[in-house]
């Protein structure tokens, strides 16, 4: 049987060349396009490029927001880069919170697996949707839209999150306002607030100007 | 202050009115596009139709396979339509087993909440990826390929999942070859597969022909 | 010549049946798809369908931000449904500012017209990104990035934006918090701003809860 | 067996409803949409819906440009409809040409089944590229640029042809500039194109104006 | 204050190395790829790399057509790379014409910022549409298809014009028929010219065979 | 007349180096991305980047399937590579077949140039869509689903298919389960297949494991 499977291995040989862009893991030492990182050689890929095991390790939630994000992003997770997907894990300690952010590449779909979790959005005709889910409950979050979690349990709550894309992004609403060098007569004159306001949370988010 | 908010509402409301896309929730009864189902009128829409319940409930593994799938596709979970974004719940019993598959449309991400699992899949070049997955575990498969999870516990597994599409399809081999009326000569000659063992199967499945 | 030019006519009649496409006018009336709106049957589509006359009309800048946005999406110009494009006038009055907003779906390119406007935004890193641009002068604001305009000059100043897609959205950060029933503790617990400046930006905003 | 063949299809039936998208045949009744037409319901679909006969039968070239094009677009051949791709026949007698033109939606590559075609395109650097193919050779065409077919045997030559979209539009430059009503003096001022030359090829082509 | 700014700061910290792809500013010196030029690293991005001031600047209309194009395509305005848009500013004085023109990249949005300008679109089906827009009027021109600008005002014209890529490319019609080398026998063959014709308009345009 | 052409010129010289992504012919030394190959500089790309010679050559069909697979995709055929489509060429022997396959990133037309061909696929929902087509016949098989060919006729049949992506993949069932180190008791595990099958097989086909 031997001569057969050479024949049929010859036959597809250059088709099996064409098999690279199976998957493209991220290489972030070459050269980033459009469409995200270059990919690793095929050779050079194997099986832990496409396992990540963050998401399995309760984040750090000794902070001012009782709560962490842990990412599983292109940027942490290579074998995501180019398939249009990628995720993270979300970690409520009790009054934790994930503050008021936005995902400017992607929606979301997050999974609530311990405790309850109050989320929702606000949608462009600034209309609210929001519920509290308990464990087991999902919810989508649609892309680019202001959104957050908080925890409405007593106990730690945990939710998987899982993004339309690798590289979804993530802008923290105070801190991009108060965690910069963004001078504070333009944030108050861009958003409204107090000038007592804004110096508060800049103080606290070390944000200056 | 009255009169001001009101100004400002009327300056900007025809812009709410484009607002209507930044979700599309699914409406079975109307007509379907390529790009998916067609929007649900915003004025219906309630936060309910972004959140889904399924994924808590496991799955009923009394069968052959001693596992489940639970879908949380556009067809099941209608606030997903146009988001790009999907999930499912695999419940697997000790021995379960989420035969060979594939999704013609997306790109998966899981993550094992309980349990182990043995998943991976086979690459155009007939790579073989794979590995056992323990809880908190992530792993990611590319669009399109053939792959698969097996129980690697003695213990019932669970694994969320997720798709880089509203609509991923789902397409199982055995079911593809065995479950319909595709003749058995046509299986044999395009799968070189017995016919003794194309015609168990097919007894197996419920096939025909 | 005549019969010459009735073969042609014939030979390529029915590709001509499929040049629907070049263009979708929208149909708000009939369904919409995650794509957009329903095309307008082309018989019915003239060259109006394409020209929008709203852009060259100042916006009614009286009122409590001193500027007007006049946009041209595909609700108000249904020429520019599917075509991946869409425009805004700005309109700022002395003093006048456009609040921090981001665009969900699109990418913004502005040029200057009159007067002199600064303008940025921040990154999902937290940096900020800006410039006081004279007439003229353009900048582009990547998509979903909170981002903002303040007249610069002592008279009256106007752009023109032109978007990445139809339907941009824009979400208007103080009234997505404090125009709306989203309830005053779940604000302040998502933002960590005070309860006086909530209330008070809910006063002026029409916000209630 | 038979119990256990029904567990199985109870276990994924709700997935099989999402199979709808696996494609989606063009219904031309129904509202289209930016992403191509809506689709037929499945259980209606059957294989002659993705059967196309038409490009079997040569194409009648008895008329001015001794040559004919078959289209196997969306609008001819539902099948193809959201799949991303589609097919034309050219039929080239002796001294036959498909005149200068281009494809607005999508990127050409045809290949001759009999006699030789000289074909090829002009770039936005306005670079020609082009060359004589014999049976058995294939060309690329990018997208939107100018490209032609002239027959270079003294047989009747034939190509297939596909294209990166199910509706990749064609516009053929005669007859845009000739024959419709474009007044002449706006074709002459906007072309460089003599009186003379574009009355007489109006003439031919049945332009007015 | 200080402690807690750090702790939020090491939390998102990994997540901020991923914001790279808020914007991906053009490197033309790095590899180029079918999404586009790769990206300039974020650390040597500064707000210059978004903002273009070449639109402000009226282009030399002292030539064969009295008009100017003055394009912010990525290859002029880095920025714009990646992020689906991109613009250029029309000069027309008396008499002057963008002659016929195709952009196979791009649907484009036109406004008028002074004077009168004449302009519009052929379909596939050899429908004109065209209209003379005044100042403010602003117009949408289908991708891929013939179209124009010619001044009907007594003064110098201007507009802006933006597009649905950052990389439209732009194919004018006389350029690509008379400006190289295609030998006029092909021309005549494709565009049904006489020979007297081709000709005159290779010996303007420097074309050659 | 020499003057003005030189003007023209220097008027749109910049938009022409702009031109670069008209095309992106590949170049396999430089970095890959998730949007395919780095392109090849223009001033190097000649027609022989379009053009490809390998389609008209038939396919050694002295194997264990009497067939042959005649692949033109990016990797074989640059001048495809990010313009969305691809080709091969199909040779089937009297007994031939191409065995069960998918191609997880594009849908596939195929067109009968000689001989007859039974073709079809299964979709999602399992339901069997085939038929035998004649010479001039063509068929379109969905994105990600299962499909064969087999010679319906005495003599060498020939199909010319293409599909909708630059780079489709090829996975053929019987190569993905038996040709590889994937250990046979997980095949038999995740498919169904007897023991002595998959041993079979796996023998036949130069499998281990």
């Amino acid at each position: 049987m031997f001569p057969i499977c050479f024949i049929l291995f010859f036959l597809f040989s250059s088709t099996s060349n064409a098999a690279v862009q199976d998957f493209c893991v991220g290489d972030p030492a070459a050269p980033e396009s459009p469409a995200g990182y270059s990919c690793k050689p095929v050779t050079k890929v194997t099986i832990d490029d496409f396992v990540f095991s963050g998401l399995g390790i309760p984040g750090n939630t000794t902070n001012i927001i009782n709560a962490a994000v842990t990412p599983a992003f292109a940027a942490q997770f290579p074998g995501v880069n180019g398939l249009g997907i990628s995720a993270a894990r979300l970690d409520l300690a009790p009054g934790g919170v994930i503050p008021m952010h936005t995902h400017r590449g992607a929606s979301e779909l997050l999974i609530v697996t311990r405790g309850r979790i109050t989320t929702g959005f606000i949608s462009s005709a600034n209309v609210v949707y929001y519920k509290t889910l308990k464990k087991g409950d999902s919810i989508v979050l649609p892309q680019g839209l202001l959104h957050f979690q908080v925890n409405a349990a007593k106990i730690h709550s945990v939710a998987f999150v899982s993004f339309s894309s690798p590289d979804p992004g993530l802008q923290i609403l105070d801190f991009a306002l108060f965690a910069n060098n963004l001078p504070s007569p333009l944030v108050e004159k861009t958003t409204f607030l107090d000038d007592a306001q804004v110096k508060k949370l800049k103080g606290v988010l070390g944000g200056t100007g």
